[in-house]
This record gives structure tokens, C-alpha cells and sequence, in this order.
């Protein structure tokens, strides 16, 4: 019986925006984020509330804007004057997400969805724009478990928004990544191997203590609205007392993504000063 | 026992360059495309040269150039006229390979090195330009076992020439990916759990019997010089009676590695008609 540590991100989190603020204050000026967002949907907008109060206390203006109904007119908001530019889910339906991306343009992107980041990171070129999730889970690992060289990790989910550039990040850090999905067969004898798994599928209870060996770390990004409240990936109940530790879903890896997105509005900033 | 087949890609090839005469018909001119060597490289020199008879025999002209002495000739003449622009190894120390590619543009560039089609293979997106030996590998796969989905696939070596982007590739492609390296622990847990071991190390004789189980596909991407002549990363006496089978080296993956840059050749000329 492992006794299971439920990890939060708040001090890791406070850590990263202490830093973020005096990078601020060596900028000398408040960086401006726009934020797109359909207001009519409760989770996106709770979701823009949250992160609009965590940037006003590190000194960003976050701009609240509402997504244009005309795809000319998204258009011309996407291309305002803003040091950043953050879309929300859901987006409208009359615009592709990679123009969206094209018209932000790598400078202004906050989450490594230009394909100008997301290539800098395939091909091991520093300097690019992180996805923060992604950024989020592996400074986590790292703060739980050191260096993360020669550890098996399991990646479930094989989205370009967090399964994929996170499996290229733990490469750099020279972890042995295998990358699990909805064609994987037999989940359970990959992460029954792994020293971490990280799961970010948003099926709800996924991963049992069945999937996991004695004393695994787990990292859950997955988010699902249920009648309970808030679950993950993770089936908190089963794998608890084989785990060691497990990170509470939503304040586990959620604090630690918010500031890395903030992170990466300074960077921004500070690369059109 | 299993019997063994050696896998040569001489008819797979021959199909894609078929392929490739018919685009450049259509087209109605030939394409051109600088290749980059320090000839004194006897390897390079030979590999140009074999290279340049492939093109020929498609219709496309491959134009040698000499690296030249300083930087800043250099990038004079990788902006040079042309579709496309292929460097080979070894380059010159004095300029980053980073640099080169982004010399040579994300449109002539003919091996996937540019972070705008490394990134939009990353990220999902149609129409990059593929890193070719990544894409040869899995067109083999695909010549060999069909669909790929489902599939349990290890890569062995996470260079950005090979390694990643064959594993985005293979994740598009819905296989299941565990990318191992040089810090990985226990190599063979990984590979004896695989039908398929893609290994692109240079390491030579690295995957053995006892590497594998049997039946496993197993395609090499290594080509080291020895004093037997060339040889893979895999231990063929080894691994014969086991797998089900082995890719001939140089003659497995090569000659469609060759065919897939003569096809991003094309693509390059094509997108500028």
C-alpha cells in the first residue's frame, strides 16, 4: 500500500508569476493580451474570468473581446494591436483554426499553435512559444520528481494542443515517451509500464488503479463538468493507495497552465521591445 | 522459426518515381534543385552522385554546388535561383543548420527542416513538406502491413531528422509511438514488445535477437561504413529465423527515401507553377 500525495500547482504557480512580475517591471510597461472568447458559453466564460483576474495580479491586461459574427470581421479583431493574442473554445464555425493561427502570427501566439512554434520545438530550435499545457505538465514532473532522463512516461491523448508537443518536450528532456490514443489496443499494459503517465483525453475516469503500477505518478489534464463537479482522466478513488501521487483535478496542472500562458504573453512583450 | 524476408525498396520506388514523371509532364518544365556538398567528402560525394542519376532519370535537374569558404558567400549562394535546395553532410561549421533552412525558405526546402513544415506536421496540418526518410519509413510500413492503425511502433533514435517527425507522422497515421534513444533504460523491454522497430541510430548492430519478438517488422535506418562494408543498426544474422522482416541495407529504405525527395522536389516546383 503506497500512501497517494494529491499534488496542487499553487506554489509552483506563485513561484512562476513572482518571477513573471519582474520581468514586467524590467519591461517597464503593462503587456496587452486580447482574449476571444463566446461569452454565451458558461465555461469558456468562468474560464476567461479566472484568467483575467490571474493576469491583472501579475500586471497584464487581459482584454476580454467577444468573437466577431462574420468571418471578415473576426478577421480584422484577430489582427488589433495587442502584444498577445489568446482564442477561447468554442470557436466560431466560420473560421479555420489554422488561419486563426496564421493571422495571430508566431509573435503574439500563447499557446504553440503557430506552426512556426510548434516546428521550433519538433526540431529542437530554442526559443519558441511553448503550448502551455503541455510546458505546464512537464514543469510539474519536474518539480515532483527531479530530472526526468531514462523515465518511462505515458502520454495518453495525441491532440496538437497537448499530447504531441508534450511528447516532444519530454524528449528534449530525455525521457522514453510512448504516445497512447483512441486506436491504441490494450491501454492498460503500456501505462502498467510507466514510471508517469500523463493522461488528457477528457474521458472521465479513464485511467484505474488496473492501468497503473505500485508507486506511478499520474498527471491529469483531462477536465470533465459531471454531476459530481469537476472530474478527470484519473479515477481518484481506485488509484488511490497505489499511486504516489496523483495531481487534483482542477488545481493540479490548471494554476500551473495559467501562468505558463502568462509566461508567454511577457515573452511577447518583451520580443517587441 | 519464422522465415525471414529481406524487404528491398527498388519497386516501391520505382512506383513513386512513375508517379513523379507523370507530375512533371503536367507540369511542362523540369525542375531544379541546388544540392550543396563538400565534395572532398567521399561519402557525400557519392551519395550526390547517386542522387543526381535518380533525378535525371525523372527529369529533374540536380545542379551540384560547392559549399563555399565563408558565410557570408555561403548565403549568397543558397539564395541562388532554383525550386528547391537540398544540403548535404557534412556542412560547414561556420554557419547553423538553422539558419540554412532559413536560407532556403520553408518552399524550397526538400526535407522537412524548415519550422513551418516541421510545425505544420506537428500540428496536424496537410501539406507540409515531409522530412523524407520519415516518410519513406512509412510508406514501407504501409507496403508491408497495410494500415498502420492500432499498430504498436517503436523508434529508436528522436533526431529531428528522423525520429520526431516519423513519430508525428506515425501518430497521424493512429499507430501507437514509444520513441527510445540513448537515455532509455532497458532498450529491448521497449522493442520485444513491438510489431514494428524502426531504428535510425547509426549505431551498428544495435537491435538483436533478443531485441525483438517474433514476427516483428523491422525497418533500418542506420547505414554505418565498416570494413565489411555497409551495415545497419540491426544485426541481420541475428535477427534471421526470428522476424518476420528486415529492410536490405542500403537497398531497403533508401531507394524510396531517395524517391520522396525527388517528390518534395516536385512539390516545390509545383507550388511555384
Amino acid at each position: 500500500m503506497t500512501e497517494t500525495t494529491i499534488f496542487t500547482g499553487f506554489d509552483l504557480a506563485e513561484r512562476l508569476k513572482q518571477n513573471i512580475k519582474m520581468r514586467i517591471d524590467a519591461l517597464g510597461r503593462q503587456p496587452r493580451c486580447n482574449l476571444f472568447l463566446d461569452s454565451r458559453n458558461a465555461g469558456a466564460s468562468a474560464y476567461a474570468q479566472r484568467l483575467a483576474g490571474s493576469a491583472a495580479s501579475v500586471g497584464i491586461d487581459m482584454v476580454m473581446r467577444e468573437y466577431a459574427g462574420s468571418a471578415g470581421e473576426l478577421r480584422r479583431q484577430l489582427q488589433e494591436e495587442a502584444d498577445a493574442v489568446m482564442t477561447l473554445f468554442p470557436m466560431p464555425d466560420f473560421i479555420d483554426r489554422n488561419e486563426v493561427a496564421a493571422l495571430i502570427g508566431a509573435e503574439r501566439d500563447v499557446d504553440g499553435q503557430h506552426p512556426l512554434n510548434a516546428g521550433k520545438l519538433a526540431l529542437g530550435i530554442v526559443g519558441y512559444r511553448a503550448a502551455a499545457t503541455a510546458r505546464a505538465c512537464v514543469l510539474v514532473m519536474s518539480e515532483i520528481m527531479g530530472s526526468l532522463k531514462g523515465l518511462r512516461v505515458v502520454v495518453v491523448g495525441a491532440s496538437p494542443v497537448v499530447g504531441r508537443p508534450l511528447a516532444l518536450m519530454l524528449l528534449e528532456k530525455e525521457a522514453t515517451v510512448t504516445v497512447c490514443h483512441v486506436a491504441t489496443v490494450d491501454l492498460a499494459s503500456h501505462t502498467r509500464e510507466a514510471d508517469v503517465i500523463i493522461s488528457a483525453t477528457g474521458v472521465a475516469g479513464l485511467i484505474r488503479a488496473d492501468h497503473i503500477r505500485e508507486g506511478a505518478v499520474l498527471l491529469d489534464v483531462g477536465i470533465v463538468r459531471t454531476e459530481k463537479g469537476l472530474v478527470g482522466d484519473i479515477d481518484l478513488d481506485s488509484v488511490q493507495g497505489k499511486a504516489a501521487v496523483v495531481t487534483h483535478v482542477p488545481d493540479g496542472v490548471g494554476p500551473v497552465t495559467t501562468a505558463c500562458l502568462l509566461e508567454n504573453i511577457v515573452a511577447a512583450a518583451e520580443a517587441r521591445s
